[in-house]
């Protein structure tokens, strides 16, 4: 049997009682889809080929990486097959409009997929979501006769597509990308410069690689309104179907501390021969449209991260059912044989915060999906509410996972002890995949920067509210319950110490001091997410305390269902109050991380 | 140029001006050694030679690891040179006494010299860390006849000597041993069973292994009253200097996540015929004598994790001066420059954590070495409070340097940005480097139960009290300069508060439910490093803020000064407040990491 990497019950939970995605497909264009069942069903096949095709290669695409060797990149045999099934199933196209094609699926739906497979491998499915990303860009912005050339290779599994984004010299500061884009007679225009960090840009299991790309024409705008957007093969189609040379070249590799499976490239466009580029949409509009693949890129990285934690925390929990070591404090008898390490505090304590951390993210990420559906299928001020909301949510979503989850990893390799650091264990590989996605799409500080800078900011401050209404809404269903109300009273506390931090922190933006104001933006962040996660936190137990209150139910839902109430419980108090020392710290008079003439760095 | 890993006007600034350990040299025992010139002459060419022999080979150990292959363990050439360079220096000897053929230094100060060479290659101090305790360990404990024939070529470093404790059935719990010594009529023990983890087990560079073996005699009382402790060698050696096979065989080794150029070897004794151990000092005592040893390996980790964070703090330092990314908030301005990250306030908030994290846990490390000399040199009282503060400062300086750690050398890596991530850069290599010091020598679980079931009630308290009362000698001092009262009155409130905590928990001590008194140890441990590492900077202030009060100080001293100011205001508002959440967290009604008859880790 496979090794438990995620709780299809947990998934259940979360996408039909807590956040009730089945509502979605009462909406006309998800109607075709059928209900829960049907949902449901399709999951299972996922997991299916989670299990078949992805967990069982997790180790095997670690310890023989993807590698760039003899002038070219070396990607691990199974990644074919892991594609294939992927395609064959029709994930490829889920969302695709079925008059294209695909099977218009909720976005969520397809996501919770994703979510299987990134707990299983995540270096895999890293293919799969970035090529679906690139898809999901052609589809909305380009031609029809890029979506006729390159979408069904890529709806195939056939073609790779990726994002382009980074150079050497620009990073996270996409306002100084330099590769250039020079138009040329046939409408085409010939691509030049350097892209580093391009995920998948080569690997065997793929013919083509479609990037998506970011340049600058001659003579655009300095900064990102100068940006446009092209798609860039590396193998130009011909009418007969034959692939010709484009003059891309995948220059080498980045080997990684983790997800060594996944390719990290450095390109070349326009050595040794023209490199041909076809724009997408408008002139110095790029920037704009590849947000909207960096908006579900930034939720999957959180919605990776969660995966990751997930898996490793399943891994802990199992290894502490099984392995005896030492006796309860409150029974020293060393006549009687050891205790399984689940019966320790301490272990339990470590179990516990993983559990928080994993089904918080998972409710938070299944909450940012369901509004990045409603979005597209809503109206008038409801669509604008889905888009504020997911637009504060985004880069809350991206970073609380991914920082929490790398502690709630940490914690897993610990229950271990020794053995979680050797390569023998999985725990050492879960620790070193999921120390990426904090950096992944945005470090945490540039979303924390987002955040405040831009997300708080928005439409004076609007999309805040919509969320701290979301969040008084839940409470006060929470206060309903007699067994709910102290968490839901400290929740509220937390929600109103964080209008306090605002406060004070817009006292300096006020001022113009907008380097004060932006100075703890990482703390803020982390007040937010935990606050949005116990938010979250709350909601799951309404549903498990309405559950628990109805008679007939079997006895592993019972358990079930008051296992998430203790984890809230859990989650209350040894997560949000953290909250209270970031308050302390925001609010904290001395000032010493803003440069000043004296360097204090040393 | 060497890359900076360490500063040594910070290791000498916390030697002299904190902890005044040349007032050593002031006690008979080491009134030979000189002062202060002679010590930093010693601290200099221990750098000379980390800076010649270990740092350079610090990446390609780990990417050519230690691996046991074709029956034996290979391991880098480097290693012979580095150990034989180290013992040439005199390292292996330095605290042995004058009369033994040592240089009888200060424990302090051989413990600086490992400072230096952990924080330049941590894998190949270990084979040298192991070593000298090792010798240590047979020096007091041991027969003469053990001391002639097994010290000198170990203070040669020509055998290597190891400890092996921890068995596939038993990690963290010793009692659970089951290694058999059976008495043989030349007086010496036949011993038969397995040890794992033992670090140094076995390698290319010396010839011989001694490994300080934990094991029952038959009939032994059950648990740690029934433990001995022999000398287990793997050749014997005979009289005419020539080594006998003593049948005991590496297996096998444990491929780590980190320090991967320190060897981790399974022991197996017995097997194709007898191995000779030899007993040290008495029967059943052998787990006291470990302890030495033990204790000294604690201070040793918690050390190495200081020494690592170090060289990763240096290291992200020096990129965050050399990269330009983006602009400043205040003035984005595109056709200027893009600015260096080191001017970014997250930046520069990342690496001001690493400092005040490093310069602190480096402070509590040089503390503790401190009362480890003074306790060998002190009589009646004054020893009895060496030995107290030792025993409660032990599992402390354990913890907070690699808890705090882990997340200091992930701030380092997230400084790099993706490029941390890949392992073209060093920073991975910390990050993995460092993340086994909160297992190695007993886990942060182990440390926390020791530190507050066995440390905070020994002598009904008194270990607690004498450390409260340094701590408030500290803060009474700090307390005389005006600039530092609101610094000194915040460690105050700290230690107040844990006062608080500490009786909140022993009212279940009372009742006599240890269970509760002990689940949360663990928070109750991350409260006892935060204040204790809150007095060492508040310590280092004392001493900046009065040199900075002399006018006739050179700038670059100022600035140093300065810097240390500004570090611990640093620490005291983003660090310290932390201990607000422990406390709600500790003294929460609700108690949920007990196990209950309902299982609730699913």
């Amino acid at each position: 049997m496979t090794r438990q990497y995620i709780s299809m019950e947990n998934l259940r939970f979360l996408l039909f009682e807590v956040h009730e995605i089945e509502k979605l497909t009462t909406y006309s264009r998800y109607a075709h889809v059928g209900g829960k069942e049907e949902l449901n069903f399709l999951l299972d096949a996922a997991k299916g080929i989670a299990d078949k095709e992805m967990f069982p290669f997790f180790k095997e695409m670690d310890s023989q990486p993807v590698i760039h060797k003899d002038g070219r990149i070396h990607s691990h045999p199974q990644l074919k097959n892991i594609i294939k099934a992927v395609a064959d199933a029709g994930w490829y196209t889920a969302t695709t409009d079925i008059e294209d094609g695909g099977t218009q699926l909720p976005y969520t739906i397809f996501a919770a997929a994703h979510l299987i497979f990134e707990a299983a491998n995540s270096s895999a499915q890293g293919y799969i979501g970035v090529s679906t990303g690139s898809l999901e860009l052609i589809s909305s912005f380009g031609n029809e006769a890029l979506k006729k050339i390159y979408m069904p290779p890529m709806m195939e599994g056939k073609w790779q597509g990726t994002m382009a984004l980074t150079e050497p010299q620009a990073g996270s500061s996409l306002s100084d990308i330099t590769t250039a884009a020079e138009p040329v007679s046939d409408g085409s225009y010939h691509i030049t410069g350097q892209k580093i960090f391009i995920s998948a840009g080569e690997h065997e299991a793929c013919e083509n690689f479609i990037h998506l790309t970011l340049a600058r024409i001659k003579g655009a705008p300095a900064g990102t309104k100068g940006i446009s957007l092209f798609v860039v093969p590396k193998y130009l189609p011909s009418d007969d179907g034959s692939l010709q040379n484009n003059n891309l070249i995948c220059a080498a590799d980045f080997q990684k501390m983790g997800q060594r499976g996944y390719a990290t490239t450095h390109l070349i466009f326009g050595e040794g021969g023209p490199t041909k580029g076809f724009l997408v949409g408008e002139v110095n509009r790029g920037l704009s449209y590849m947000f909207q693949m960096m908006n579900a890129a930034r939720i999957a990285v959180g919605q990776t991260a969660a995966a990751v934690a997930s898996a490793a925390y399943y891994n802990a929990l199992h290894y502490a059912n099984e392995r005896p070591q030492g006796r309860l404090i409150s029974d020293k008898d060393l006549t009687k044989e050891q205790t399984l390490i689940i019966n320790h505090a301490d272990v339990r304590r470590m179990l516990l915060m993983q559990k928080s951390i994993v089904e918080g993210s998972l409710s938070l990420v299944v909450e940012c999906l369901k509004w990045y559906d409603l979005e597209k299928i809503l109206d008038g001020a409801e669509k604008e509410k889905a888009f504020l909301l997911l637009e504060i949510l985004t880069p809350i979503v991206k970073t609380y996972p991914s920082e929490a989850g790398i502690v709630s990893v940490s914690n897993a390799l610990q229950v271990f002890g020794g053995y979680g650091f050797t390569m023998d264990f999985d725990a050492q590989q879960y620790y070193r995949d999921i120390r990426i996605m904090s950096i992944y799409e945005g470090t945490t500080g540039i979303q924390s920067m987002d955040l405040l800078g831009r997300k708080v900011t928005m439409q004076s401050g609007k999309a805040l509210q919509m969320l701290a209404g979301e969040i008084m809404q839940t409470i006060e269903e929470a206060s309903g319950f007699e067994d709910l109300l102290p968490y839901s009273k400290a929740c509220g506390a937390a929600v109103e110490k964080l209008q306090k931090v605002l406060q004070y922190l817009q006292s300096f933006a006020i001022k113009g001091e907008v380097e004060l104001y932006m100075a703890d933006a990482n703390l803020f962040m982390e007040y937010c997410g935990l606050v949005t996660v116990a938010w979250q936190w709350l909601k799951q137990a309404v549903k498990a305390h309405q559950a628990l209150q109805k008679n007939d139910i079997p006895d592993h839902q019972k358990d079930f269902y008051f296992s998430k109430l203790e984890t809230m419980k859990f989650y209350f108090k040894y997560e949000l109050p953290k909250t209270e020392s970031l308050a302390i710290t925001i609010m904290h008079t001395d000032k010493m991380t803003i440069k000043k003439e004296r360097e204090i760095l040393m």
